[in-house]
């Protein structure tokens, strides 16, 4: 839909109506207007093109390499450093424009080098990041199986057994993004012997390990997902990341990946509304507007509360993080509250639409779709809302 | 997914929790029952692979033929009889296997051939029911246009001039269903002479009409819409529908089909429901099957709710309709309420199967895609509510 | 607030919407005709009155008794008879003024005459129910606990013990409506033999048996609840309620009266929606009456959809209960449904009149406030929404 | 209910999830715990009684004088200072304990100071400012009439007529709190001969003011409200605010006290969240404490949730206000979004609690009911929402 030719009387969409920019650097919000840029300029004409056929645009990561934003919110190591409000702000930023690129950079950024940069030895983190902060190496995220949910690795299936200097691996993962085409994969693993959760890095060409593309997606279907097989799949135990111990580990990047998904649900309604705002300015119905009925306003006003509250949520939730205090139930009701008021949104900004809500081209159909992925991974509604309820109350209630 | 496999001491998913099948008879049971062999057994291992390539399942049609069932609710003229109740939960019986399968039937049998009923003379009757009862013809339905949401029919810039025994129709017609393959289309214009919408049967092979598919969509892939365009389009006097002498024609169809896109809305979520509750029956997570964790059952149990109270209305609404007592609003009312329940109901089917709901293999997603055009079509809830608002207050608030 | 001077032309509030009432004899509509004079033009001038002083107004008794209506639902014993689809709309009638009204009925004619008509022997119907019927006895119904709700009589502290000819009763009762002023309470107590719940049929005056008014409630504030205190209560094994074996018992009656509060649910929705409409056709801003707003109209046809959701569901519901095939999950669905959306319509009917909901003349903030109680009470809505999990999955999450 | 023995293993309700707390300086804090202090320890015990009789505590006054915050966000004229961000704050704190204190504290500090603070001329604040902030008069704001809600200004029906030196006031003003009681009302008129509304500093003896208690309140029973009636009141041009010009006056009131009304939201949600979280950790049903079951889990994350959102966003709204850049629809869109989170909010809580939810003394209830009135009072949810669909729509759509 153009949106270029708008009365000049009529308010531009503004997603940002609490102003929350103005809690960055003006260094990094250069970098932010970079990014929208780009999303804008060079992304977005491509992308609903690419989710009807279920692809991924490749001819974008040229653009993409030039943003240097992998790692942010990593200090060295070639990363991009900044803090993980900035980083949490260039996550709102992408999924604004689309959500599977968001993600993409999601599983690349935050768990792949997120899983080395926390979990990894100083030399793992030397060899690996400056590599995958350059785009050279591009990471996935090998914690989800078939039968195990990611809120859940407690219980994985996957196992991981010691011979001398080697590990082997076997088992499946499921949902595993961008491992059909990217190098290496943070797998992680039960320890046959100490019974204890491992992570791996694994490069994704190595004998024993298969990343088959998953079909019939219904939505992120511009995020490509593996579902992994891995038999007597051999890694060095110079590939073990050296910090990991156990599940802890996985649960700290989850910790602080959840904030980042958190972030993206914020950027998936400012899509959606901006969208649906600039429909609802134009758009005729009786002669008028359809902006100028009360049950269209009713529904551009709660998006917008929707939307401000979340991204004011998230603003703290970062500036906590950022000051060393962030629990794993912070990040969780984040994630659970942010994306439940996204579903809401994004049906809202659809219903706006009527009819042409369901036609890719208005911008609108793919974020309702994308929606339903992001409120699932990293730990479903339930999954989150457990393990805050068991930080809030004392108890359990996971079974 | 397999559903074979269900223990034995687990009771099977049961969508009818308060028996409404017992307000029919026996012999529309009957026909009720080998509709559902249809849906079940031929239409259920086609649907998900024609959604995802965005095509009509063809090879479905014969079978279809052999159920007898279009003209449902209508008497005489080779139509499937049966009274409005009848028709309803035909409707709900299709969408709860595939809701683009009922919107294909809603158009033809309840638009389409509706609209002939209805509006048509004695010989329009005679000439186009039979034919369109055994699916010879098929046909489609054309208020909506690309400026005009079928609730707003007075606005319709499609033009009607009369010149001696013929018509000349110019103007543009979106989102009709059925008709980039079919036979027919009602076609509704404004008359340039004296400004009321009148009907016509147009057949599409009429130099002058042409039918776009319209592509990209997100919802209700199977069903395959036409962007039609009308320039200098002929058609004779005999084919303007008779009884037709307003907007009021249109509203009397779309009051009768109201109702059957309520029903459609309860098949809906009576398939994503059973879909779920299996689902949960046998999927485990920390070594107990998901149905026995109180969340899920939250979620099943409002499922549960929706359709039931969804149903139990539809079954009231089509009891006044066959007593002769139905209103637009009794309609309106129905199709707002049992579509914004039906978005509820599927969005909780798709929480159930966390990630896997959004692959299309586990017969879900495909509902929550769909509900999306169920929830605008025939009258988005803004302006059923609308419709509604107006009768019991007294007050127009349309504009 | 004034109701008499409606402009002619605008139409009466109607909370039948799809005429349910179709659905009763001729001589049933009379009988609830009277039951609305009665509530209208009797109770419905008290009743905020004596909700301010939390008092129940004892002046409307004689007026109430020769509505005749105690006992509706069962057959003989001088009871009103009927089928429950009757007595149901009956529930929902007085409902519509006054909930604590409904809720004095359902305590004395559902739950107490109900516990003897379903557990009590021959010769204890014929000793009670025909006094009871005719008000000349007023009853209550003892099984809730300060410590154990009513949907988990599993687990009842109360005790019985059997000396001889007599039962020893102790324990504490909590919520019985009508006990500190009516005449009989039906006591639910675990023998401490065969640690089986029983019934017992227990005049107030027993001494040993003390039951004090329940302060400081803000909601069903003319209902008056005890608290009741039973040391060393004696009662003779004849008011033993004979037919009585275990908690299957109570289970009988909460699966009636469930239902009941399901009916209660709607006529609180339908008084609350009915002040709402008739206050928005009359009330100005800017010049017109609200019920012209788009907003206005969207809380109003909110509600009516609900209404209408609620009340088909409950006509279902009592003709499966007359016709002998309600279960348990039944009547919890319909409990739990019907008091969720009356919670909503509830709240949407004060948001109508702004701040003169708050005041308890304009009929609106006393559904508001009454709704809390009928939410939760005979079963909240998470132990219904249990009892129908468990049918639906086949598994039990209570515990 | 007691609070005191819980087990030590058992965290202790924390509203503050995500640290707000550490937005605030030392000094700040400090007179927060002394607010927390007072609250808790003075006020606490003494609301339900005072709710259950309608009446307002004062022998609360002293030491609620002895905490100095009337005046909290105004510089000087012996205020208490500090920014917006601090007065919140104040709002929250005083809301978590009782609704109408706050209540009681706005309308004096917030409405009636700040109409002084922002349209006074520097005599007026000399003279009122300093004896209102040591709480010797108690001050009102009449804006509100009986048929002209908050929202809608423009039309009011009081009428101010210059007479030389003095000001006719005729009219009625409803829903005034503080007036039965207090010592002087901002009193909001339309001069007869231009037309503009003004605002009066009255003084509540003066002949021709008569302010008489409403009765019959359902909710902030312990604020005591007005109903205000001017008949030919007197009031000198020097007690006409000076720097009034016209309704945009009114509207900067508004602005800044909408922001209050939104953190007593917030103070209310987390009332009654703390209540229900130390409630379901110690009460046991089937053998555990309630906080164990999933659902009671669900609704205490979903509470916090709200909580948590609405924190940040009010804080963040009070950043905007403390930079200068605050506007109408900023403080509108708070209102809307943090009273509609509140409803929910003190609805799950009472649900929580099962029927010991309407008891008073659970401290449940009297939350549930207050909220009513917050969410109504300074502007519905639907001018508030008109107020920002306006403002980013540009389009208004309030007729």
């Amino acid at each position: 839909m153009s949106t270029t030719n708008l009365p000049d009387a009529l308010p531009a969409p503004n997603s940002d109506f609490y102003m929350i920019a103005d809690c960055l650097s003006d260094k990094e919000l250069e970098k932010l207007a970079e990014v929208r840029e780009f999303a804008e300029k060079k992304a977005n004409p491509l992308v609903n093109e690419y989710w009807a056929k279920d692809a991924f645009p490749f001819e974008l990561l040229p653009s993409f390499k030039e943003l240097n934003i992998a790692g942010a919110g990593y200090t060295g190591y070639g990363c991009a450093g900044g803090g993980t409000l900035f980083a949490g702000f260039l996550a709102m930023e992408l999924a604004r424009v689309d959500c599977s690129i968001a993600t993409f950079f999601g599983v690349h950024s935050g768990l792949a080098m997120g899983s080395i940069f926390l979990c990894g030895s100083e030399e793992q983190k030397e060899h690996w990041l400056p590599q995958m902060a350059r785009l050279e190496k591009i990471g996935s995220f090998g914690l989800t199986e078939p039968l195990i949910g990611s809120g859940a690795s407690g219980g994985l299936l996957t196992t991981a057994k010691r011979e001398g200097d080697h590990w082997i691996l076997n088992g499946e993962k499921k949902w595993i993004g961008n491992a059909t085409w990217g190098d290496v994969t943070i797998i992680w693993a039960r320890d046959l012997e100490d019974n204890q959760v491992k992570g791996f890095i694994v490069e994704n060409n190595t004998p024993g390990f298969r990343a088959e593309k998953i079909e019939n997606k219904m939505a992120l279907r511009i995020t490509q997902n593996a579902h992994i097989i891995m038999e007597n799949c051999v890694v060095s135990e110079a590939n073990r990341l050296q910090e990991d111990s156990s599940f802890r580990d996985t649960a700290r990047v989850l910790r602080m990946t959840r904030s980042f998904v958190a972030w993206e649900a914020v950027g998936c309604m400012m899509g959606a509304y901006e969208n649906a705002l600039r429909y609802a300015q134009t758009r005729m119905q009786f002669g008028k507007p359809i902006a100028k009925f009360q049950l269209v306003q009713d529904l551009l006003v709660k998006m917008l509360g929707n939307i401000t509250a979340s991204q004011t949520m998230c603003v703290r939730l970062s500036q906590i993080q950022d000051a060393g205090k962030l629990k794993d139930e912070h990040a969780s009701l984040a994630k659970a509250f942010c994306t439940v008021k996204m579903r809401e949104c994004v049906g809202w900004a659809r219903e706006v639409l009527g009819a042409n809500g369901i036609l890719l081209d208005y911008n609108i159909g793919r974020f309702v779709a994308d929606s339903e992925a992001i409120y699932s991974y990293e730990g479903t509604r339930e999954m989150n809302t457990l393990i805050v309820g068991k930080a809030i109350t004392g108890f359990g209630a996971f079974v």
